[in-house]
């Protein structure tokens, strides 16, 4: 059931790690969906490189002379075009309430771990990419140094383990987050910790949190053990 | 298409409106699904009073000879036991991203309504309620007075504004939380938002606000138009 002409552009930093929490959803899609796919490392400086130009960020996967950008028309695609695989989304309002769940991590988390990891990104980039990468992020920053805005970054760690308290009660009452198998949902919130497992310093969860921890070992099966490569533990203090 | 042997009972204001945005997801979802019911008004005191005192919380949902507390559990039951009418829920994937919506709301928003509505919600009770409502949740305020607890929250309405930023990303890409049609992630957004418009003293949100305005004024005609008692207009500013 090998699918060779599926072509997966991701981000990497120079650990040759996805660098892309929407990278990572997608691999974990992909898994989901039994494809197989063939993985073209990009730098971010890479990316204009690739494909004409047409693609401003990455995931961007390619299916035979098909190019799909942006990680959610990229999911849709997958259950589009391989509809006799494992739906990603079941229904119009499972999609729609993953997506919801992709905006309150968006907001009240993910912005939570930049502040603690931008710097730890520009240090794990490939070194072309670095010069890059500070000068985008530190124009985003209004002029802050990535040194600057991370300086106090210790302080800010109980609040980011806080803002992941939805994910701990959803997990209370089931395995993944989606229920009694993973979906998308469990992806979403996974890329963010893969990403961070990849990129970071400093141990964003507590030791004791069983929760999340036996959550992210069940995850860590998936897939032929897709997520194991990251070295998740360093998640924890 | 009548069911008149469905009783809500319902958590009330000294006004008659429910108090309560677990009852008033129950009321749109039961919408949802076509199903009329009778209103059982119940105080926050007479909640023992009731079915020989079974439950410790509304909304209680009883249908003939069958009584279901817990919004959740509520929902459930009307999936299960009318399942010919519209769902509310289309797959076990949709179920879990939905109820984990609601706990990214219960932590990121509802923790911080509470803080601006605790003393107006005490005023807004039945006289008979108040003391019950007062000693019970300044107990859990851990000695704070209701008003000591409330005394600076115009300060903190920017932040309960944010927190709702999620709420406006989605509602950029679609008409409805849910997508194209509303569903349960709706209601349970509609339901703090309902219970806000029932007690508050203090407008939720800016004038400008115009992604949710549009939204619960689409909201506003469902189902016969059940939310427009409530007066959403006074969650502005």
């Amino acid at each position: 059931m090998t699918r060779a002409d599926i072509k997966l552009y991701e981000l990497v930093l120079d650990n040759g790690r996805s660098a892309s929490p929407f990278v990572w959803r997608i691999r974990y899609a992909l898994g989901h969906k039994g494809l197989d796919f063939e993985t073209v490392p990009v730098g971010f400086t890479g990316i204009p490189k690739i494909l004409g130009g047409r693609f401003k960020t990455l995931p961007v996967l390619t299916d035979g002379e098909t190019a799909v950008g942006d990680s959610w028309e990229i999911a849709a695609y997958l259950d589009a075009a391989f509809p006799h695989r494992p739906a990603l989304f079941h229904s119009p309002g499972e999609y729609a309430a993953v997506r919801l769940h992709d905006e309150w991590q968006a907001w009240h988390v993910m912005r939570k771990l930049f502040a603690l990891y931008a710097l730890d990104i520009h240090d794990a980039a490939r070194p072309e990419d670095r010069a890059y990468f500070r000068q985008s992020r530190e124009r985003m920053l209004k002029g802050k140094t990535l040194e600057e805005f991370t300086a106090n970054r210790v302080s800010q760690v109980p609040e980011a383990r806080a803002a992941l308290m939805p994910l701990r009660n959803q997990l209370r009452r089931s395995a993944f987050l989606g229920g009694a198998a993973p979906n998308y949902a469990d992806y979403i919130a996974l890329g963010a910790l893969q990403w961070v497992a990849s990129v970071g310093t400093l141990p964003l969860l507590a030791a004791d949190d069983e929760l999340l921890r036996s959550w992210l070992e069940r995850c860590a099966d998936l897939y032929g053990g897709i997520g194991r490569e990251s070295g998740m533990r360093t998640l924890f203090e």
